[in-house]
């Protein structure tokens, strides 16, 4: 049996996010599934390094599936982004270990979120970019980075209920970077809790716009609770670049 | 009455280019035209800087109009690009002397032309750029480029008919830049033909792959011949980025 790792770059605009729903033609992961299972004639599952956000993009997804075909992989990556929509490419196929597991294993992820910091949108970045013209204080948020940087419970920066489940992560680096009109923040980190990059982004808005203090963070890891932290920016700034494997 | 210069940026694969045909919902002018007519309440013909063909993008393009309205700059943008299409923006609206004119007073333009050159295609440049995987020597690329700077009769680099109007025009700049897997192509003159761009650009892709030498140039300005020179290669790739005024 091949276990065949795969790195998947998509425009997720059009789609209600990674993960196979019963609607397969509206996720990226049934999209995928659909063609992969058509080319080798069997039923493919795909196991992606996680879940994206529906509307949200990758550079860098990774996903893996077994397969008992032989095809090689020069016409099997020909064959998919033959069929695959315009807006989801398969980048980069290569064979792996079969106890391979792209969840699992992965051990690390990188995440881009843009802001177009601009009263006047562009064309060009509208679909790639949360649309924000209000004066940011990019020291601020700096301050406030460097605070969510580390080992933190982020329970109050997620959509998530108390459970049994750790909510504990650690973040590595938050960079922020200025590039013409767009602000460019990445995240980079062991993982990520379910919308908590768009609830951090929102509330480091707010710490940018002068709403809230950098020590806003502090409260928030104190308090725990949701309602205290940033409101949830759009999907559609947010990318997957990497995900980290040994 | 006022003179009113507009830039513009746009997407224009859903179009069938700038001007304005009879079924003005598929032009980038007849959209404009339409959204400023309602807005005054008056027809609102609008001069652009030039046509861009079918497909052809915009970050630049400028275009005047005249009216009686006397609404203010910041409400008329709002109202502008609250009515057009999301692929359509006016970034910019400046008070102009009345003799300004958009076409005539023009002298000069900066396109720029983007070729995805990497085998595996890209789901964000794709409908920005050529997809061509071929290996393309940059060394005899400029030098082709070198040869086309200057003044010159570029019938041959045209789809025009022999006609009493001069096909002479001057290039003032070619330049290459390699930015990860795209090539961006950069051209600067007083003016550029119909297709001239796209049919230069199909020139230089024959040189750069060494179908043709360097030196065919010479040879599609010696004949003037149209066959003699390389394919049009598509419009999706193409961008005006600026256009040039005293």
């Amino acid at each position: 049996m091949r276990n065949i790792k795969m790195t998947i770059e998509y425009d997720g605009g059009r789609y209600l996010g990674w993960q196979r729903l019963s609607d397969s033609d509206k996720t990226i992961q049934g999209k995928i599934e659909n063609v992969l299972s058509a080319m080798t004639g069997d039923k493919i599952e795909i196991i992606g390094s996680g879940r994206t956000d529906a509307g949200a993009h990758a550079n860098g997804q990774v996903a893996n599936f077994k397969t008992i075909a032989t095809m090689e992989f020069p016409a099997m990556l020909d064959h998919l982004n033959r069929y695959l929509p315009r807006d989801i490419i398969v980048k980069k196929l290569e064979e792996v270990p079969e106890r391979f597991h792209a969840r699992y294993n992965a051990n690390g992820k990188k995440y881009s979120y843009y802001v177009w910091n601009n009263p006047v949108p562009s064309v060009f970045e509208r679909n790639f970019s949360y649309d924000y013209p209000g004066e940011l204080d990019i020291a601020k948020m700096n301050e406030a980075c460097n605070k969510l940087v580390g080992k933190h419970d982020f329970i109050g920066f997620s959509s998530l209920k108390k459970s049994k489940k750790s909510t504990v992560r650690t973040i590595d680096e938050i960079k922020i970077q200025k590039e013409g009109d767009l602000l460019h923040f990445t995240f980079t980190g062991e993982g990520f809790l379910y919308k908590m990059i768009r609830i951090i982004m929102g509330t480091i808005i707010e710490i940018g716009l002068g709403m809230t203090e950098p020590e806003a963070i502090d409260a928030i890891f104190k308090s725990g609770i949701r309602s205290d932290a940033g409101m949830t920016v759009p999907s559609q700034g947010l990318f997957l670049d990497e995900v980290y494997y040994d």
